[in-house]
């Protein structure tokens, strides 16, 4: 006789494997799927994902939660008792929203992804505004569904990504933050020494490229036994479960940072899917604790160790053998200071440390007036292209550098972009405790050693799956809360060192 | 109020959606997936599997079977009955099988496949042994559930390929084509004129057997916007449904004839593939007759137009450009007796158009005797190399280009090969007609023109369906029932001009 747990058990990682049959079909439709496919392919991801959510809603697995629970009887620590709080997060959240708004929003996000991408290449906003109307309807909808008291409409979607977390919060982590961000970018703007940006603008080989950010992203870790990278319209990392984790990355031949940094940064989210437990696959215990969290890894890896000084000591020279006719006559120092230069910039994700989070805070300004039913998608550029002057100091020159960058509305993913900006001060609050506990990093990386960080996320990010929310994670590990301080200071030390302020 | 044939046509939609999600996961496994992807590969290829046999042999198809026919009265002739007719032989034939052993077979033979294809490269049979056993008995299994009164366990499986063929009818076609090949053969073997393999054994660089096969499949008429090719270790062709159809094939530098035959051979089934009915995607009028048929379409584009003199008037010269430094000094006339070199070889995918049907009888042979039971894994490989030096006069020099050569055991599809040999006797028998109402294809082909043939197919072949078995079909659209004649015919005339005999 099984008990009651492991029959909950069974069901759950049954449901996460058809699930990750929709990961496989999403990922396939980003880097492969022909043209005529999009039709189909979004007919499958509807279908499988009203399966999903109609075995995630069956009543059975209520009994089976309920009867879990009265099984663990005053256990609410134990591995099976995070197993049993998440499934029961999930469950209540999942049965508040009808079969058939999550199969049509499952349709919808998958030909909205499809006419992002088709009116983005040809810069053409009109096109694509009645399929962002119709995602927005959608999602308020869902998010009406959700709705539990105290929150915003928006809140009820940020929970999803962000459990328990509310835009009230995340607003007033952010306002602090930005006045000490604007700061800084102001101070850097008038250091007299410039690094010389041109230098990655030069000749990189598409081979040369894929061949050197794969090979930095096996040594910082990312097992390719187990996962793989290919290209995509928009970078992504997409784990499908135990064993098999893909990342993607995009090439411009007259540009070193895009492919290499997005490598490092989608292969840190790969790390964290590859270092969950996969005996935990579809169970608290085996998932990622929030987006945010999720963001850390990558944008740990991506700038807190990516570009270091230390990082470079190893990888300069591997960077000069494979570039050589761009990189043979630059030095390591001036490569190092061009990969920093913080300039305010069009894209997102190729934004530098600094003004990376003003990106963000301006997308987490539209999605709420989005939510709210201030602001339709006929209007997005107008108020896009105004308040990106106000941060930014320009105007971008078409929609496809402006609004239409990201993939995230068309995929239905509102609520998510704010994570990107808790992702980075979670961080440099993990990363300087891990430099504390390790006695620095330093010495490992300039010989191409990345083993402790990694071991060190590991057990104390990676394995540890949904047994804390986001924000006692934090507490746990560092113990303190989520702070910007150490992001602050990471930023005020690199930057006036690399522009030679003060 | 919808009709039942309205609510059974849903349903059976909403299967094949299912199903087609399942052709995704497959093709992803041969072409992308890394080797850590397999466990979980196999359990969602599993989990889909069973979830499609379950819908399809609820009581509910059954009842709205029952009731779509009682609504058809007498009709029994139009597309609608058709469909009900295919839909009640499938839901038949699925109710036999119980649920567990349908998953457990798409289990072990996902793994059986990754197991084959690791064995094959390090040549170690006895690696795989263990799970080709367990995969036949398996297949016996499913044949004793299946099986019908005067059926053998072969034909039982046999029959999920070429619908209402018998293993005895199959012999009694191959017995006398055999003869004659063989004669054939010997004839060629004699002759004093001999091409000069040689020429396509020089530099023929990936890059442009890609460009230039792909361009030959474009040409002939494969829809690029609908589809895609990819590498695989096994070239095959899956069409996942409307709009999407995947073939893949594989490139040896040092060969020219490898990866151009078999895309085009793949590029025949594509052709097939989107050439049926979209709306009738999951129902009998949108499906292919039967494996034979399918074949005839591939075998036709590869053999009977890829292998003539007038398509290669039209295509040398570009194969020259492309790859001038290796075929720049050879003539048509060389480089067209080249292409079709008469020898018996080791493997099947490689073989002429004369040799290859021995190729199949071989596996035919040995394909009853493991299901007999008379043949235990272990004992392929002897037994196969003694069948194959009687057939062929030579000995495999390994495994992997001996027994292990095909991935199909290792997929579960015993009862496969003979529809190869069927697909060649279809083709020719087709072929000839097509050539007779169209008035011949050579002035066109010598332009590039491949359109009236397809045109051809479309109309005689691809829209119909399954309208008729495949026994009828060939009556219907020739006037004749199968016939080796028109092959043999084809093969002596063809073969006695490229070797100069008599």
């Amino acid at each position: 006789m099984s008990t009651a747990y492991e029959e909950l058990v069974q069901e759950l990682q049954q449901i996460a494997t058809l699930e990750s049959c929709g990961s496989v079909l999403g990922w396939e439709q980003e880097t492969y799927m022909p043209p005529g496919g999009a039709e189909l392919r979004s007919e499958q991801l509807s279908l499988i994902a009203g399966l999903c959510h109609s075995r995630s809603t069956s009543p059975r697995i209520g009994e089976l939660i309920d009867a879990a629970l009265a099984e663990l009887g005053d256990d609410s620590t134990s591995d099976r008792a995070v197993n049993v709080r998440e499934a029961r997060r999930n469950y209540v959240r999942a049965c508040k929203l009808p079969d058939q708004l999550v199969r049509e929003i499952s349709r919808v996000t998958s030909l909205g992804q499809q006419m992002w991408s088709r009116a983005r290449k040809q810069n053409d906003f009109p096109a694509f505004a009645p399929w962002l109307q119709q995602i927005i309807e959608l999602k308020r909808e869902q998010a009406r569904c959700l709705l539990r008291e105290g929150q915003t409409l928006y809140d009820a979607l940020l929970d999803e990504y962000e459990p328990e977390v509310s835009s009230a919060s995340i607003q007033a982590t952010f306002a602090p933050l930005k006045e000490s961000l604007v700061a800084l970018v102001r101070q850097i703007a008038q250091a007299k020494s410039r690094p010389d940006r041109s230098l990655l603008q030069r000749e990189f080989p598409k081979a040369g490229q894929q061949a050197f950010s794969r090979l930095a992203a096996e040594k910082i870790g990312f097992d390719f036994e187990r996962g793989r990278i290919d290209e995509s319209a928009h970078p992504f990392c997409s784990g499908f479960g135990p064993g098999d984790c893909r990342l993607t990355t995009r090439y411009n031949e007259r540009e070193f940072n895009m492919a290499f940094f997005g490598t490092l940064h989608e292969a840190g989210h790969g790390m964290y899917e590859q270092g969950l437990n996969p005996d935990a696959f579809g169970l608290g215990m085996g998932r990622a604790v929030s987006l945010g969290i999720h963001e850390s890894q990558s944008r740990m890896w991506e700038n807190l160790v990516g570009r270091s000084y230390s990082f470079w000591q190893y990888f300069f020279p591997l960077a000069q053998q494979t570039f050589a006719s761009s990189l043979g006559d630059v030095t390591l120092d001036q490569f190092y200071r061009a990969i920093n230069i913080v300039e305010p910039s069009l894209i997102r994700v190729e934004a530098d440390e600094v003004t990376y989070n003003l990106h963000i805070m301006l997308r987490f300004e539209l999605e709420q007036l989005l939510m709210n039913g201030d602001l339709n998608a006929v209007d997005v550029p107008g108020v896009w292209n105004e308040r990106f002057e106000a941060y930014f100091g320009m105007v971008p020159p078409d929609d496809a550098r402006g609004c239409m960058q990201d993939v995230h509305w068309s995929a239905g993913l509102i609520g998510y972009f704010p994570t990107y900006a808790l992702g980075n001060l979670f961080a440099s609050q993990f990363y300087s405790k891990a430099v504390q506990d390790c006695g620095g990093f330093q010495d490992d990386f300039v010989k191409g050693d990345f083993s402790k960080l990694k071991n060190w996320l590991r057990s104390n990010i990676h394995s540890r799956g949904q047994q804390y929310l986001a924000a006692d994670l934090v507490k746990v590990v560092t113990g303190s809360p989520l702070d910007s301080e150490p992001l602050l200071t990471h930023l005020e030390t690199k930057f006036t060192d690399v522009y030679r302020i003060g």
